[in-house]
């Protein structure tokens, strides 16, 4: 599993590995309205991403690291869900791996300053996709599974 | 209940008002080891404060804000925290509130620059303590319960 971690949108990926080569079993976004308070949104995204984790049994996720250069006031919002999602995740039992947005970026496009078009692009071409997955976010974790997947030894 | 919230050490207080007058039901830390990582903390703080409100079935929560002067790291580690304490108190159905660092200062000690010591002298005096409560975020956690009851009204 891929996770784009956010407040608002949060982009998710399934992959399976069991013929060795990835392959795309769901992907998409969960969603929170800005009209509901920070304690509301974080009740939904447990919620939601509880669902999708009894619907698809998961063992493994990559979760996104915060990206410091973005304002404070959003990178405070986007840890507080992603203390969520890695507290919902490992009271599953699903082992946790944290990985930068530039290794997602070596990983997938070589290039650790690759564009979100580079990304998308390169992830419709390798999943054999018949279009660019919509939003950004949903592309983004596609990419931050499938990168999980290729430089998972030296991720912690 | 009141809450400092972080990563390492949570200070929790939890105030009765059944007599008009706030009482002290009880206060002290949570905390985790450095040795652990991120999610295994988020794990055991989500599990302790399910203890906490187990115990003494608290209906409101006042959860301190993140103050953003501190460095992005520590900040960013906090706010991982939070998440997990808002999503936890509101799941069990705790109505949650937040307060800045200022407005508890300005509850407590009528100034919102008092300093640390100031603070828990107040809590020590209002509550009719033996001795000034131990670590520092106790204090604090009894401070924030205190003050959100004086200025419930004006919080949201």
């Amino acid at each position: 599993m891929g996770i784009d971690p956010g407040l608002a949108t949060i982009g998710f990926a399934f992959l399976s590995d069991q013929d060795q080569e990835p392959v795309v079993i769901d992907f998409g976004v969960l969603t929170t309205v800005a009209g509901l308070n920070l304690t509301e949104r974080l009740v939904i995204i447990a919620d939601d991403l509880q669902h999708l984790i009894d619907l698809h049994k998961p063992t493994e996720a990559l979760v996104e690291s915060i990206f410091f250069a973005k304002n404070a006031k959003t990178a405070i919002d986007v840890a507080h869900s992603r203390g969520v999602i890695l507290q919902t995740l490992a009271k599953n039992g699903i082992v946790v791996r944290h990985i930068t947005p530039n290794q997602v970026k070596l990983a997938v496009c070589g290039d650790g300053s690759a564009d979100k078009l580079q990304i998308q692009q390169f992830v419709t071409r390798i999943f054999n996709l018949t279009q660019i997955p919509q939003p950004d976010d949903a592309a983004d974790a596609l990419a931050i599974a499938f990168a999980g997947m290729q430089v998972e030894a030296g991720l912690k």
